[in-house]
């Protein structure tokens, strides 16, 4: 696929769903080709489908070819189950399978595709709105960090936090984004740099580590994040490391700002403290695409998310608008 | 080298420094000659030979192997010069430098020799020093977090952190180290957990971005880190991602202790903000053991060090006692 064309994360065709597995980007644009739950539970969990708009999306067409190849209530409940096992920290899943499932309760295929498609469309929608409302909100931030990857390959559209940066870029106020490598799987590395190397957007990559420090030295004038799921008292699950990104960016007094779609807001979830937290394999520490980072049968501990409490949060932007994070849950 | 057995980072045998060759642990134990200053400052520049005070100790080394192959006072400048410049951050090796030039000014190599070794010897018994005061400080803490290598391959005798945690282990109040990956070059990863895999101490590798969501879920008691520079006012230099560590420890309300030697104090340097960060290659952020993590050409920022203010440090422990960190200067 060369540089400049448009490419999709995930699309619907032929009563199957094209993934772009980005286990294997940017080196290779691979489309794997999923034709039941399965398939797709599958792509989720080894992480050939993420973001948790995305993973929303993808189950929603999940149970559409289950249904498709086999109808009815019986095969709706295995593929629903299947889905929200696939990974528990992202609530769009949950939110996305129930939504589906509501929608078509006798198990029709054609309701679940409409569902499906209905879901894509208004995610899509989405993202526009979030880029619009973050980009107005981040008018004056020249240099933004971000963490992990929140563009077109972790929800429909252009993304969330993502979308954010590429209409400041679009509005030309934009110098540079600094993008965390976001270790263990590097999708700062692998997938941000490439959506940014893509849309032609000014960027450098640093080690995660290398944030906090960065922050201090006034080398940033804010941080904007995604998130797989937002408490209703406002406190944020999203990729390891982003609380550190939160107390560095509130030490220095710069803006940290989250932005995703109200899918990911589960209002029947209190405080941080009640969000699970996916404990990933110990092997994405130990290795890095094949190669041994240390010795072999080290014990290694391999949160896949961190909690940020809602008082670090300046704002949370929505398709809806900008809101404090307290005031985030539906009410 | 077999498990169990002693192993010297550095050794002066027969007018050579023989040096562990850091950049290929854990997985091959391969020695280095080293004839001249200039093969020393090369060891120090590439990392072979690291950490603030084994560096310095290296250099003072340095100093008497170029006067033994050429004496005299020109030979001396010459070899001062080169090896201060090898790294900019850690004021040890300016130290050591001037302490070997002051003792031997007409470039005597037996005095250079007499001198080097002074030092490594002053060191092991600070190693000593300071592993105890810091033991004593930490004697409630079950579960240590450490950040970047602190031991024997970073300073003379059991180093620095993580002779305190040695020393807690040996005590038997240790449950559990925890060891940050540290990137770019992985010390924590390849030489933290090699250490601790001879000791025996039962310890845990995390990537870094997961260790401030980990001190905020109370699976920390406290965090103990080295230092390659200590201002005058008490604010720290260390390994990048330092800061985001105290930050998280400040905010858990864990102690957050910094160990090293007083060769460590830079008097004349007054705060954080004069303290020079040295600006690695980009490459090491771009590869890791030569295969490419993001795109080819992607620019990177590749801070070393970042600064740890005073206010966030619970106490300093150096060979001569823990003190509070805004008292750290020698008077």
């Amino acid at each position: 696929m060369p540089s400049g064309t448009e490419f999709h994360a995930l699309r619907h065709v032929g009563g199957t769903l094209r993934v772009l597995d980005q286990t294997v980007l940017p080196w290779e644009e691979r489309e794997l080709v999923l034709r039941r739950a399965h398939d797709v539970a599958g792509a989720i969990r080894r992480l050939s489908v993420r973001g948790a708009p995305l993973i929303g999306v993808a189950a929603a067409y999940g149970i559409a070819l289950e249904l498709n190849a086999e109808p009815g209530p019986e095969s709706l409940e295995r593929a629903c189950t299947l889905l929200k096992a696939a990974r528990p920290t992202a609530v769009n899943l949950a939110w996305a399978v129930d939504r589906v499932r509501a929608a078509d309760p006798t198990g029709d295929p054609q309701l679940a595709l409409a569902e499906a498609r209905a879901i894509e469309a208004e995610e899509q929608a989405a993202s526009d709105a979030i880029a619009a409302h973050g980009a107005d909100l981040l008018r004056d931030a020249r240099r933004v960090m971000t963490h992990c990857n929140t563009g077109a390959l972790a929800a429909p559209g252009r993304g969330t936090a993502l979308a954010v940066i590429a209409e400041l870029a679009e509005r030309g106020t934009l110098e540079l984004a600094i993008a965390t490598e976001s270790r263990p799987l590097l999708q700062g590395a692998r997938l941000t740099v490439y959506e940014l190397n893509r849309l032609g957007i000014p960027h450098e990559l640093i080690v995660d580590s290398a944030a906090s420090g960065l922050i201090a030295s006034g080398a940033v004038d804010a941080v904007v994040v995604g998130c797989d799921r937002v408490a209703a008292n406002g406190d944020v699950a999203n990729k390891v490391g982003t609380y550190g990104l939160a107390l560095a960016a509130g030490a220095a007094g710069i803006p940290f700002v989250v932005a995703g779609p109200t899918s990911t807001v589960d209002s029947e979830c209190p405080s941080g403290e009640d969000i699970a937290i996916e404990q990933r394999d110990p092997e994405e520490v130990r290795l890095l695409s094949g190669t041994p980072l240390t010795l072999p049968g080290t014990r290694c501990r391999n949160p896949a998310f961190d909690v940020t409490p809602a008082n670090l949060i300046t704002a949370l932007v929505t398709e809806r608008g900008v809101v404090e994070p307290a005031a985030v849950a539906p009410t």
